[in-house]
């Protein structure tokens, strides 16, 4: 990693598309409308061909606004369009062998578990996306952490962690008071049916929980 | 492309895998058995953790019998497992960009028809899968080239061209005389009961055809 900017700070409200919900190209407008200071471009069921293009839009946006901006799963699409990094979870491409086919990226891992974490941050990860903190259904079938699980990764790992699951509006600012450096949301932003006010109203309850205590 | 070996030569007997047939790994094995020169790892619906373990074991079993080896549409999987190329159809990556991230791995290009298979020259592709030749149940949506059309391709473009789509062991002989530098196969081989059977005997069919008349 090589970047300019300081990433913890572009990683306090980081957003995930989900067309399930809202297209990807009109939630990333609207979410960095309202405040939204990372992307994360997550397509699944699409074809390559569609995912580079829908890449290269969010990447121009994204550009324009100076917002991170992260591909989930796909390498090869990160590479494409040039985002600034990539997520991978446990059922994606092992850490070791991104890092090796694209060292410049920047590469988030999920983490479910302190044990996942920990082999995040010795593999080289540059953050940790540690979850789901609560029950969600745009991810039925993922691990509960919890916000327990949460702080024991965070006082454990030296590099950035993000919470993720299941968090909204109401919660968030419990979510805040663990120490994470910061949230992830995908349908209390993108489901929303006024996806740039809930984005900006959410953008507000992070600026202030920061304002206060760091 | 910097290969020691002769692609034309190693694209004459194509093999691609197709799990709804059969496994991938043990198809291959058998594949490469009866004779196949190239292989090509065609997985959907599957993580990409699931892909590069797959992907690892095509790997070795290729590399120990010197069959060249190719992914389809996943250039991240290609580099992740070191295949020595990748192939594109028309929504996939576009040819430029696989390219630019992928500059070291052969690349072949999808063309149902000449319009495409010029472009792909153009934007430097390795070599052509012209096709469908035949209808095919494993791609049922696959627009139709046919034999003159494959024909045109092949005396229009330099890189090497392989037939695919329909093909087997009765239509093989017909599709060699059109000058085709290989013929790629999938239900044909991984949809028999005895694929290294299958295999040999196509093989064999080819062979024959070269040796006659090249």
């Amino acid at each position: 990693m090589s970047q300019k900017f300081d990433l913890e700070e572009k990683l306090r409200f980081y957003v995930i598309t989900d067309r399930r919900m809202s297209n990807e190209v009109k939630s990333v407008r609207l979410a960095i409308g309202g405040g939204a200071t990372a992307i994360q471009l997550r397509i699944k069921d699409a074809s390559t061909r569609e995912m580079v293009n829908v890449g290269t839009e969010i990447r121009k946006i994204t550009r324009d606004f100076n917002v991170l901006f992260i591909v989930d799963d796909r390498v090869d699409v990160a590479l494409a369009v040039e985002a600034d990094g990539v997520h991978v979870g446990q059922d994606d491409m092992p850490l070791k062998m991104v890092k090796r086919i694209a060292p410049n990226l920047i590469v988030g891992v999920s983490a479910s578990s302190l044990r996942e974490a920990i082999e995040a941050e010795k593999g080289d990860a540059d953050y940790i996306g540690a979850g789901a903190i609560f029950p969600t259904a745009t991810k039925s079938d993922a691990k509960i952490l919890g916000l327990v699980g949460l702080k024991t990764i965070i006082s454990t790992v030296k590099i950035p962690v993000i919470a993720i699951g299941g968090l909204n509006h109401q919660n968030v600012v419990k979510v805040l008071k663990s120490g994470v450096d910061g949230i992830a949301a995908v349908s209390a932003i993108v489901g929303a049916s006024d996806i740039r006010e809930s984005a900006s109203r959410m953008r507000t309850l992070i600026d202030n929980y920061f304002r206060k205590t760091r």
